[in-house]
């Protein structure tokens, strides 16, 4: 596989499939029109699986985790260290996003794509190291633009296990400390707005700190000049492993012709890089929520994607689109299982 | 049972229990206030149900029927026959709120609160007809004061046996042809805003059709003059058997400190009846979703209710509630389940 094989395997949506969910959607007993956003969620994924009644029901969350070089610029209120341990606490079952996919049924696939220690070997853990941890990005490109390849078809890779099993949908999910440092370099170097726009408190950064934000993604956006129409020129720049990972994984699952639902604002980073590769991966995503970090909005707003809930978050790990995951699963089966108006005996609307 | 003796039942939060559950939110591992809205969520329920890390597993959903004379003025785009056909639907499982509660793994209750005609048996119905649907409220009272009192018992006693069962959390659902117009009737009421500021579509009006709408309630206000200060008497006057008796449950279920997800338009009328009568029973409500219904907001804004979801939808039936109690499920899971940073021996926020 190549990153152009990959790109090249992603198709438009299937219009026909399309048409005869919202057809469907006329016949169920309900006023046309009343479930609102579920009736466009559940047309979108026929769409993207060629399927008039599709259903979802292997649901996997996919957390990858880095480090980040940019760190050592003081952009984070935790220690590096709790990137693996926090890999720890995802294997254990501890974490938001161990309890959120109890709770929906899924699976929680957790990659290593770059965290700066060697992890102890687990059955759940995949190892995807590219590197420990990206350069500091704001001194220097953050990776090699082999390495950005690399790292995005390693994370294709993790996606394309998940799918041969049977994956129905996939939740993008994140962990490495400090990465909404490269997020919101991204963020900026796509849509051309200013660092300070995208620079918010990440885990709980105090003033002092969120200027050294700012300021690690200004230098670092100044130094290389990342190029806003080559994705991967941007993600080596100023990207980290675990988002080429998230991008990586998007694609593959778009190219399988079954939906994403995105997180916040990582996994938003790891959206643009992958629409910027391949702009037709736009209609196979669905923006789980409003981030409550900094600057998210403009993202959605690039992408183009309505986020489907505003509930204040900014976990990452995957939290949103988990809980954002339940409703496209909703949306689906009521396409799929309400009863008819011929079906029930219900009397549609009359001439007024 | 009586009225009076319902509503002295509902006492007030634990503050304890909250103070329990915000300080247990800080030591799990996450970013402090990362879960954004789910920990208010968590923290409430912490309240209502006196216990620190509460649980949800049994949900019900108490779908409540009944009709409307107002019918006769032309306010709705569907024939009234189909408020008894819906409740055959609902019993066969093919309703939108079917689906959901499958998808939730919760319980639909179907109670006849005064649907206009006889329902064949069915074990899964309950029946509580107070009358053969009300009056119409456009030409006078809709019902009797002691109608009112006897279907907010009903409701309540539907919630009862629901309670004695095990019940853990409460979604209200309606379903009866033309029953925006009582609700709009009831929002005017309490708000005292204009009537057309609550007269939307419903289930598909079109002009004329709402033009007669917001006459009937204008009319129906002005003959009746309902008391703002009087919940019973606004019920009474303007409203509906299915309202009272959604009244009645959440008053019930407040009462044996379990908590109360709000559907939209019809079931936020009958929170704001239930609040009427009994202030103490606000802290006990989530607002599931900003309905699509026009003056809705007011509504909810009348309540000071933030609702979780916003998803374009108008179907009623309990749908919104059923997306929602997941969202409260899901919350009070993390506050119950996570492990805290000692635990899982992640290191905590360092000084920057």
């Amino acid at each position: 596989m190549t990153l152009k094989t990959l790109i090249g395997g992603i198709e438009a949506l299937d219009e026909a499939a399309m048409r005869a969910a919202q057809q469907r959607q006329e016949r169920l007993t309900k006023p046309r029109g009343s479930l609102g956003r579920l009736e466009e969620l559940a047309s979108q994924i026929a769409g993207v699986t060629r399927q008039a009644t599709p259903r979802i029901e292997h649901i996997v969350i996919t957390v990858m985790a880095g480090d980040h070089g940019v760190v050592a610029e003081g952009v984070s209120a935790y220690p590096q260290e709790v990137t693996a341990q926090m890999v720890q606490n995802f294997l254990h079952g501890g974490a938001a996003i161990n309890v959120l996919a109890r709770q929906l049924g899924a699976r929680v696939v957790v990659v290593d794509m770059g965290v700066a220690s060697d992890l102890p070997p687990h059955p759940d853990l995949i190892i995807k190291k590219i590197a420990y941890g990206t350069r500091n990005l704001a001194r220097g490109p953050a990776m090699t633009l082999k390495q950005a390849e690399q790292a995005i078809l390693a994370g294709a890779e993790v996606a394309q296990v998940e799918l041969e099993n049977g994956m129905d949908l996939l939740c993008t999910g994140d962990m490495g400390i400090g990465n909404t440092t490269p997020s919101a370099a991204i963020a900026a170097a796509f849509t051309g707005l200013l660092p300070v726009e995208f620079t918010g408190r990440g885990t709980g950064l105090d003033r002092g700190g969120l200027k050294r934000k700012s300021n690690a993604v200004a230098m670092g956006l100044s130094a290389t000049q990342p190029n806003p129409e080559d994705g991967l020129d941007v993600l080596a720049k100023v990207g980290g492993f675990e988002i080429a990972g998230l991008a990586g994984a998007i694609l593959a699952t778009a190219a399988a012709r079954r939906p994403v639902v995105v997180d916040g604002f990582i996994s938003t980073a790891a959206a643009m890089v992958a629409v910027s590769l391949a702009p037709q991966v736009r209609p196979y995503l669905i923006a789980a929520h409003r981030s409550q970090e900094r600057g998210h909005d403009h993202m959605l707003e690039w992408l183009g994607a309505r986020p489907l809930l505003d509930l204040g978050m900014r976990l990452g790990e995957g939290t949103g689109a988990a809980l954002a995951a339940g409703l496209v699963r909703s949306a689906c089966a009521l396409l799929g299982e309400m009863a008819t108006f011929d079906e029930a005996g219900v009397s549609e609307k009359q001439s007024q």
